[in-house]
């Protein structure tokens, strides 16, 4: 690396970088010098041409308590507003966008409906309609944009193109991070919903701390993300954690028929319909009581599958279920009964927003890569 | 570590060490300093301390191709005879001792029967009585050894005792490792009885070069153990692959019910019980059929929940349900039908041995670590 003065360059800038972040409210040259253990007119070099990209900037209020006499000495911070990071998941039922700033901060969100049988094409339209309202409602446009997350159903490929996928029509086999590379000029990554949820609840959520984690997403065809030594297990080909076709094999009942109180299949992608079962359950209706059950018991095997398999420290429910205020208790009392070592058991801490959040998690992991680690090759 | 010179001296042990393992047929002075980038002085130090340990001699067949004038240049070569290491599957019906060289070659193996119901120290006796059998045929004598690894079933903790065995009578809370520490006074690595098994298949059998793979040992209680990136997956409590209570929750059969053919429960691990039902079922027997059909669904319920949750590209089946025949077909089958990406379904290579080989590796990998690894702190 002797020879090369670009990537020195990059070197120092990335080190003067992270420490900048670090620090949070902003370094003087000393501090950053001292910091860094670069010389302060390098430090100054690197502060110019990071303030020419517009990440770096001089704090205002710039007295600093440690200047005693004399002018006040600049201090500088990291500008986590010269760029966003946008959030995305595309659901079965609806689309939703999350903004944030370079920091992970987030500033706004937008849902909206999709039929469940809705095509690709007015999937991704509905996708960037929601998108290009949050920005404009906003006022942000689009040439801010530096990274953006994707959490979607499915088997996703290390390309971001969707392998596999049951639940949404049209969805196997579409090139979607390709697509939205056009729509949005920035890098993007796309993740199994179930592989971003389980990011966002580590980041901000239920799972903060925890570095060996099961999360359920309990819906139609459930899904699970792993977490084991604090890394996604994606499995050899992206499909670890799709659980959903287990109670086929074991010829259980399908949700649908589970969550029924009188004959009538309940979708249990369909919140109102759901809430109206929990509801009934709630008032003591023994038919929506019993119905309640079986989708508990349904939910508790195939989570024992994957704790036996997985034996993490903590398992975390999400989707509708995470509402389900009897799902936790009984699951970790069952779990307790049946596995050789029951881990802890949560609700969601971010319940319908798990996915968006950990696809904002997926940009700004994407972004840190970019500006605070240099590799060689880089 | 400019100032210590004893860890230089060990990192250039360890260079030359790695050299002569990897030469084979043996190196001579100059082979030895070109490979390791050693000086031919340093080499020869090196080399006369390793020969005061035995760990390494003169290769016989002295003349070498190369030494085209004069004396033949001495060749060396590591001494693989030099110790022995001792693998060791303590199961629930028998008790198996692998004896091997130090490069890992197999010399000898015994096997002794033991009952379901001995207790833990009758269990350790005649393991101890089999070793010092298998020892003593073959000229051996316990000062020889250098490790020894063990498998056995239960959750197995980090100091090497048993955390959980419903399988063994006493076997919970017992401090395997350093009973047999005590035993043959060298390093002993315990490992759950799948976990070991998977090592071994890895190294020698039906898994050579597959990084993500699954072992099933099918048995009273199917266990297994599985490799992800290559490393054993243990789980945050080593509890990883216990999915023996998993049919419990699905209100399923026990597999004695399931090998049943008239009512009478057969065990599984009653090897000669099970030949006889599935000689029958071989020969036509319809109820035997039925039984082996019964079987192989639940194995597949078992093998499918590991499959969805961890998504590997391999799925090795042993435990006596590698002799049967007809099922890694039919597994591989559903498999396709239900899990989202099938794996590659094989049967064990090593069949019964799986386990005692796979402690072998545990002992090699131990001993490789110590004679072929130094680390600052080593």
């Amino acid at each position: 690396m002797g020879g090369d003065p670009s990537l020195l360059r990059k070197i120092n800038q990335a080190a003067v970088l992270r420490a900048l972040r670090a620090a949070g409210r902003g370094c003087s040259l000393t501090d950053l010098a001292a910091t860094t253990g670069l010389s302060r007119p390098t430090v100054e070099g690197v502060l110019e041409g990071l303030a020419r990209t517009g990440l770096v900037a001089e704090a205002e209020g710039a007295a600093a308590e440690g200047a005693r006499r004399g002018r006040p000495a600049r201090r500088y911070r990291f500008r986590a507003e010269a760029g966003r990071l946008l959030g995305v998941e595309v659901g079965s039922r609806r689309v939703t966008a999350v903004l944030a700033d370079l920091a992970g901060r987030r500033q706004g969100e937008a849902t909206r409906a999709v039929e469940t049988e809705a095509p690709a094409a007015e999937r991704l339209e509905r996708l960037a309609h929601t998108a290009r309202t949050l920005l404009g409602d906003l006022g942000v446009t689009v040439s801010a944009l530096r990274a953006v997350g994707v959490g979607t159903p499915g088997i996703i490929g290390q390309d971001g193109s969707v392998a596999l996928c049951a639940a949404l029509p049209g969805w196997t086999g579409l090139p979607l991070g390709e697509r939205l590379r056009e729509l949005f000029r920035v890098p993007v990554l796309v993740e199994n919903d179930a592989n971003a949820a389980v990011l966002g609840e580590r980041w901000v959520g239920a799972a903060a701390g925890a570095d060996d984690v099961v999360m359920v997403l309990a819906g139609l065809s459930p899904g699970a993300g792993s977490l084991i030594g604090g890394r996604l297990h994606r499995g050899h080909g992206g499909a670890a954690g799709e659980i959903g076709a287990l109670h086929l094999l074991g010829r259980q009942a399908t949700p649908e028929r589970l969550l029924s109180t009188a004959g009538t299949p309940v979708d249990p992608l369909d919140e109102r319909a759901v809430t109206r079962v929990l509801a009934a359950a709630r008032a003591g209706d023994p038919r929506a009581e019993d119905a309640v059950a079986r989708f508990v018991e349904r939910l508790t095997h195939d989570v024992a599958a994957l704790v036996l398999a997985l034996d993490p420290e903590l398992v975390v429910v999400g989707g509708w279920a995470a509402g389900l205020e009897r799902v936790v208790e009984p699951l970790h009392r069952e779990l307790e009964r049946y596995c050789l070592r029951a881990p802890r058991v949560v609700a969601s801490a971010l319940g319908g927003g798990a996915v968006a959040t950990g696809a904002v998690r997926l940009a700004l992991d994407h972004l840190e890569a970019e500006l605070f680690t240099v590799t060689e090759t880089g």
